[in-house]
């Protein structure tokens, strides 16, 4: 599917501010496609699709949790977690995405997981850092993010995970587990 | 078992520093116990127990781990973890203590885990704000180990969980887990 294909198809489902993300994803996507060595194409559409399901309802999305036999786990978490799986899902449904590595990168880029491959790892960072991104560290991750991307998914985990415990707020598991498993590569390696 | 004697049993098996520490959380154990109406004496015991196994070696610490049946994940993580339920299993064997509460907070006191108890939860905090302790931070908890223990309990844990993360330490599934089970508690009562 070519670009302005698929910016079509996601315009439709996003506000202005979310589709803006979107394109910003979408750029820093495929210039760290281009530095590690991942089809930009991929990269591409991953990123201009991540989050598709973002406006759905929660009615609908517990619904396709349920049926589709994901993870019931999910359930027990906040809501802002499911689009990831369920944008999975439905970008395949209803773009007609088959290519299963671009719809990974789509269901893992909230939570991130133990078994992220590269362009997993550049489809969760670009969302963390595209140039709208305004939060506290985040100008460290940009720079780490261009020379390391474990280095850089465990900064941005790191900082999640401290932001949710400050808020008290629950932390899924597979972040956990992402963490854990990215810096025993680092230990090791 | 009298306190005399579970005290001469545990000096044996620790440094001096160690008995001292052990000293603070037993003391301030049986004051929780009294705050939130637990036996003392269980308290007192799983207290002057709680490091029973910490100055094991490693091998035998991982030899009970793998012919007990006890968790193997535990052998991915720091040996550090290892000492709690490692000293559950040699507090019954070696010191002849049977009775599952207290061989449950002595299980439980590093980690927490997501079934804790009123007696696991004063065990767990006990260790973490004893007189000796002196982190930043530590005084917090201390006040609010006394008005709520579940709510202590997660300060400690975030403190923790933070710590670990400031120094790319892995973070124990279960500790994860019990902070996410009190939070959600909290929010439902």
């Amino acid at each position: 599917m070519d670009r302005a294909k698929a910016l079509a198809l996601v315009k439709e489902q996003l506000t202005d501010k979310r589709y803006e993300h979107t394109i910003g994803v979408m750029e820093t996507a495929i210039v760290l496609a281009g530095k590690f060595g991942v089809d930009s194409k991929k990269a591409e559409l991953a990123a201009i699709f991540h989050d598709y399901a973002k406006f759905r309802s929660k009615e609908e999305m517990e619904k396709i949790i349920v049926d589709q036999n994901m993870p019931k786990q999910l359930l027990e978490f906040h809501s802002e977690l499911w689009h990831a799986p369920v944008g999975a899902y439905l970008v395949r449904m209803e773009a007609g995405i088959h290519d299963e590595d671009i719809l990974q990168a789509i269901r893992f880029h909230t939570t991130g997981n133990k078994n992220m491959n590269i362009l997993d790892k550049i489809v969760f960072l670009a969302d963390y850092i595209e140039p709208g991104r305004k939060f506290p560290g985040v100008e460290d991750v940009r720079k780490v993010a261009l020379e390391n991307l474990d280095e850089a998914v465990v900064m941005a985990l790191r900082n999640t995970i401290k932001f949710l415990l400050d808020k008290k707020q629950p932390i899924y598991p597979d972040t956990l587990e992402t963490y854990n498993t990215l810096i025993s590569y680092q230990k090791t390696s």
